[in-house]
């Protein structure tokens, strides 16, 4: 993975007559840990706890077919054509009621729609990150926002978190390094709020702080929040852009306060910024879906969306509970994070397991997780793991565990037989190739 | 333009205290000039001529109204879920049937859906092209490919075209000219059916040439056909791509031939690359819109997509003819180009006229167009105009290209007090400053 050769991202065995043609980014795009295990995890007989799919069966789906269906006999017109780069002001104009929220301040005009809130990772690396530019981002970090920052060639730096988040101090001393260094710091990636994958929240007594630390520096802040209405006590804690509206640009998301499927995300940013944005999303996609658009704008009209965020805090603390009793229950060597919203949990092994060596095993006991290597740029994470609970029904979630118990224990006897580590020394005794790529 | 200094895309007079962070690609965006029309363009008393809107008024909204409601209420839990970062297969097969309409050979597992084919054009230069690599494009060509172009900082080279489109030799003495120069030639980019913004199509015995002196050369063909169907004789071209599967990469969009609010086109690539342009979408966008993409599968179902292709081509023809019946009456002086298909007309005004300059006063006689400037990578361009006869009714046509005679023989006097040219000159007496922006 290190040794500075180009990946075939597939079936390396092909021809690829176009392999010298490739631009020098093209070469750090490879498929993350995660993609191979959709195969897996859409198999019925597998427990995943690797996805990080939001549990929408719940969603009022009549009401939202017939208000659909109301939007395209009305405005059919409008909704299937084409619409603006910085997308609908009918959206635009609820999406900063969402956000108020969570104490963000902004206005309409500050507001870009995205297609996800992963094209606003996209765009905002896009016009901020030159090769060889810092990136920093907290240890460990969201996969997608890493393979954003390295298709385009940055350095990622890690900086430590603890049960209270991102350490202030620890973030200082990152930038003082770089400065010292005489590295170029584009900007701070943070997800304050129920981390992916950590299970963290940044302490709200650190939020100050963080937010000062990086205007002493001069650095941007990225601030992503897709989680942050979804805390299980119905409580949120003010937004960085909050605190300082001119160091930060906002993303959040409807993916996981109402549903993936359109595809809706946004981002708010100081106004120079905002407006280079909206050239990068327009050179990208031209423009966001109006049908998504309108159908969000819709649905906030005419559903309970508060309401349904309050379904979505029950059931998903009703999983962690499931997940947190199952690790107490199956798993008490290892240890955890307790989440207080959002999807995910992270589990520290025994030491001398190796999280992405046992996988295939797990898989094979038909339980799936992501390895914690998938969320370092740097190759650390090995002995960690990111479970979800987001989407199993609490059985399922339970049996999981268990499943992943078994995997543990055995692992455990064949590194005690044969050394700490040992599972990457002799490859081919310890793990079986899964049944899938 | 050309002065090498970043631009301020918005406002300039705010200061911007990130300016100095943006990465070099980003002082390479900037609006296009198509963009400021919008603007205008959505004013009731202008005729556009300038946008590219499809005229979706007739789609049987009912049926798709109805249609899209059981979608949500059967399986509203896939289509409101996260889907795979290549599109779903449900989707991609059809596109195939569709395509096969052009002579592309393709299988489902060669397509990859994406937010539009502006989101294609933005991932295959994003694999393909590092700093300073050329690309080639026809004279004119595509203004949304032409931003994506510089904001991967591409050099364009650009190669004449003819009323038979692009001229083999001549793209043969340019791909010459670069290997002599020792520069990186990575794609060509050409609209071969009813060219944006040119009116023409490569005619079909020019076909094999172009692919031929492509292979020669060993470089790829970017095919970007979203018009291809909607030839007002009902008849179809070749692709490109039929006669070369593994050197060319070709664009198919729904946005003109069903709707463009959707945001769905596609990618049909040779295998090694189709597996690279799958991980920068995932990049760029994590996946494409389920909603959106089982909303275009269920209208390919239950619609009768042909006979609406069909009702397309009928409105377009008409339009067509009265855009050129209004012009041999309006504006004799000026020659234009006769499209057999598609959007578009292309216009060659009278000698020492600037489309460019003589915008501001067209736009105050209420008719607005795209000059010929935003459709070169290097300020060519200033004598032509795009004309778009898509959206506007045959009547509205027939008025703006009236109105746009006034202005051309308004400017044509002064050109002739004050000499040619000298639009640029005196600019502040010329050209009044349009009443938005």
């Amino acid at each position: 993975m290190t040794d500075g050769r180009p990946r075939s991202p597939g079936r390396g065995t092909r021809l690829d007559p176009w392999f010298d043609s490739y631009a020098e980014r093209a070469h750090g795009m490879r498929a993350s840990e995660i993609r191979a295990l959709f195969a897996v995890a859409s198999r019925p007989e597998v427990v995943s706890l690797a996805g990080g799919m939001p549990f929408i069966a719940g969603l009022p789906m009549g009401t939202i077919a017939e208000a659909t269906e109301r939007l395209l006999r009305e405005r059919g017109a409008q909704a299937l054509q084409y619409g603006s780069g910085q997308g609908e002001p009918e959206l635009r104009e609820p999406i900063v009621e969402v956000m108020d929220l969570e104490g963000v301040e902004a206005h309409p005009d500050d507001v870009v729609v995205t297609t996800g809130s992963q094209q606003a990772l996209d765009i905002v690396t896009r016009i901020f990150v030159d090769p060889g530019d810092v990136v920093i981002a907290e240890a460990p970090s969201y996969v997608g926002a890493l393979g954003v920052f390295r298709s385009y060639q940055a350095d990622v730096v890690h900086v430590p978190m603890d049960e209270g988040g991102l350490i202030p101090e620890a973030l200082e001393e990152a930038l003082l390094a770089m400065r010292a260094a005489r590295r170029r710091v584009k900007f701070i990636y943070t997800v304050p709020n129920f981390h992916n994958p950590a299970g963290v929240s940044l302490a709200a007594e650190r939020r100050a702080a963080v937010v000062e630390v990086a205007a002493r520096y001069g650095v941007l802040i990225l601030e992503d929040n897709p989680y942050g209405l979804l805390g299980f006590d119905g409580e949120t804690t003010p937004a960085l852009q909050g605190l300082n509206p001119d160091g930060v640009v906002y993303l959040g998301s409807f993916s996981k306060t109402f549903a993936p499927g359109y595809r809706v995300g946004w981002a708010v940013a100081p106004h120079a910024v905002r407006e280079r944005l909206v050239l990068a999303a327009e050179s990208s996609i031209l423009c966001p879906s109006m049908m998504s658009q309108l159908s969000i704008a819709t649905y906030l009209q005419t559903c309970d969306w508060r309401g349904q965020i309050k379904i979505y805090r029950e059931t998903y603390r009703e999983r962690r509970d499931a997940m947190l009793s199952a690790l107490a229950e199956f798993l008490p060597d290892c240890s955890w994070t307790v989440p207080e919203g959002g999807f995910y949990t992270w589990v520290t092994f025994p030491d001398g397991l190796d999280a992405k060596d046992m996988l295939p095993r797990a898989v094979t006991a038909r339980v799936a997780y992501v390895p914690g290597t998938a969320f370092y740029a740097d190759g650390q994470g090995s002995g960690y793991a990111r479970l979800s609970y987001c989407y199993p029904t609490p059985e399922r979630i339970r049996e999981g565990v268990r499943r992943l118990a078994g995997v543990v224990t055995g692992e455990r006897e064949l590194v005690e037989m044969f050394g700490t580590g040992g599972g990457g020394r002799i490859r081919g005794v310890l793990n079986p190739k899964p049944n899938q790529e």
